[in-house]
């Protein structure tokens, strides 16, 4: 089966090969579970690595499960004083959801694709049900957990609700009756708690695959948005393709091999061929899985553009008084002490080194009118915002 | 403030004795928090150490409030695969419930006396709820209960379910809103894990009392049904002055300052005078407290003829056939072995050894009826039941 073959290439690990084989050939249509935090609707390519293998399960068809994690995020986590409140409302949740599903139905089918809401099951449990849950598990097995385990023995808090939180997970798969469940490395120890509660509810144990974390643009953090290391799939085809050209050198082959189709070898010679070459291949083939290739000329122009004459994005700004309409040039270059004088900055200028807005300044008697921000650039590398 | 002290006396530790006095001088009529097992009704008088301490708190105004734990007992513990139905009907905890106050209000007035059922608020709480509740205690701190501690360093099972239950019985301090709760020093903890919580529902922290545990009558483990080695309250006055004579001297004088109030010089002196003596002073101090000073003599004359020809409890029986209605002392005592012949028989009865329910047999011609269960003794040691 080349499905099978492609989903064992991907992952790090199958729990167990042989439960997998057996589940997909039984000819049985399979609960597919997958976990899905509400309180970052914005995918990135990173979340693409087990949507992918999602796919790969509808196209087999299978049923895929998103599950909502609404319950805790409504909840909140208590642990902060200042968060006794619900972290999320009800609206808020069903509204992330909804963002949710229509980015994961870029890659996903939509008529496969379930989404369910943990609040359904777990906002319904009483203290007898906690306690049947907590009852089939122990407490040195929960504590093996890295983060657990590490805050523990350093004595960093952990709170007992925390300890509830894999159990909640491990639910969700009870009551789901999930069949398989994917996920990051990350989240194979909560995978692996739903696959051993199933057994103690009498339910036949989830097939557990784990795929490996994308490393995101600075080339050795996991990719995520709070680190701003990341491409979106819903960001525009422009800046898709400026991000891709920054993706390092050594993690390019990553990058194919986890959010492409494109075969690894011949990815491999590319990249040995002309690495930048290869990183426009890339950059090229992610705008035409998430927008289409008729986006692909408009943001390469894009690009060139841009890299001829490239403003950073994280340049200094200063405030002049609002009082100023409009200012000669060479004032300007005075005023923001790019130049020591009204000389130098004469001078400046007739050097073609003086740019406004990327566009380059050749009259010395230019008035620039301030009714806007504007970006003043002097050399390749000296950039001033004016407000 | 003499109650205040005698409650100081008796106890183990207060937390804190500050608190504990401006509580009872506020002039606030207190909630006394004692919590109670329905799954063992029969008290003994280990239960009255911490009742005659309730009794002074009822006298001094304030009320008792019982808490039954009938949520724990009708979930039943379900770590054993054997129990994962309710351990206790709702019928069954109530009906236990309502021994247990018939057996308190001996000690306690009834009309201070007030019961509480913790199904009332555990069994309505839901995921949210405990997700707060447990969010307040670390898994530092609910480990360093000592039972808990020791399993889980030497790898012992520990189930999760089993570190909620200190939680739930700190639920119950603040579901009552208790000023103060009292039990014995094995429920330390417990009773310190109310405390906080109620802090963080900020409520005023209840004070907790600890009081020790009565020894038994072995003289070693603590007083306890499952033990018998305890001396119950609802024990008829006979088997209550058995049982105190049977104390063992070097705790009597714990008897003493736990179980009664007479003052402890007094009863110092009364050991060192005549030990014998002071246990049937003892005998004498419970019957009155738990029966009447009017059943005093019975008990004490029962008890001296049953020292006289005392039979033991545990002695061996056996069945005669059917058949016989009637037989001669002399082929009884060769029935039950006791003598190999007739004629050993009759030398037994003529040395005044032979006794049947404490009666001497003096004829070697007596005809023993058969026709109800009776005890035949020779010498001082050697019983045997017939039936």
């Amino acid at each position: 089966m080349k499905e099978l073959e492609l989903i064992k290439r991907k992952s790090v690990q199958i729990f167990s090969e042989e439960e997998l084989e057996r589940k997909l050939k039984s000819g049985k249509k399979l609960v597919i579970k997958f976990g899905a935090d509400p309180s970052r609707p914005d995918l990135h390519l990173g979340h693409t690595v087990p949507l992918r293998v999602l796919k790969t399960f509808q196209d087999l068809g299978h049923e895929v499960v998103f599950v909502i994690g609404d319950f805790t995020a409504m909840i909140g986590d208590p642990t902060g004083k200042s968060k006794t409140r619900p972290a999320l409302t009800f609206e808020e949740t069903r509204k992330s959801a909804e963002t949710y599903l229509k980015q994961v139905t870029k890659i996903l089918d939509k008529d496969k694709t379930r989404i369910e809401y943990n609040s359904e099951w777990l906002s319904k449990m009483n203290f007898e049900d906690i306690i049947k849950l907590t009852s089939k598990y122990t407490v040195a097995r929960i504590l093996e957990r890295d983060d657990f385990k590490n805050r523990f023995e350093n004595n960093l808090p952990l709170s007992m609700h925390e300890l509830l939180y894999p159990l909640m997970q491990g639910y969700d798969s009870i009551a789901l009756n999930a069949d398989i469940e994917i996920g990051g490395t990350d989240q194979t120890f909560n995978l692996l708690v739903g696959r051993e509660l199933q057994k103690d509810y009498k339910q036949e144990a989830q097939v557990v695959i784990t795929f490996p974390l994308l490393v995101g643009l600075d080339g050795k953090e996991k990719m995520s948005k709070s680190l701003d290391n990341y491409i979106g799939i819903d960001e525009s085809p422009e800046k898709m393709y400026e991000k891709a050209m920054k993706i390092p050198d050594e993690v390019l082959i990553e990058y194919f091999k986890l959010t492409t189709d494109i075969d690894i070898e011949i990815a491999k010679k590319w990249i040995d061929e002309d690495v930048v070459e290869t990183h426009k291949k890339y950059a090229k083939e992610i705008i035409k899985m998430y927008h289409g290739e008729e986006f692909i000329t408009q943001a390469e122009e894009k690009y060139k553009t841009v890299a001829n004459g490239r403003i950073p994005s994280d340049i200094e700004s200063i405030s002049l008084s609002n009082d100023i309409q409009e200012i000669s040039i060479c004032d300007l270059l005075v005023k923001t002490e790019f130049a020591k004088s009204r000389g130098e900055a004469k001078r400046m200028i007739q050097g073609k080194g003086v740019k406004i807005n990327s566009v380059l300044i050749e009259d010395i008697n230019s008035s620039i009118k301030l009714d806007e921000e504007l970006v003043l650039q002097f050399g390749k590398n000296k950039f001033i915002k004016v407000k």
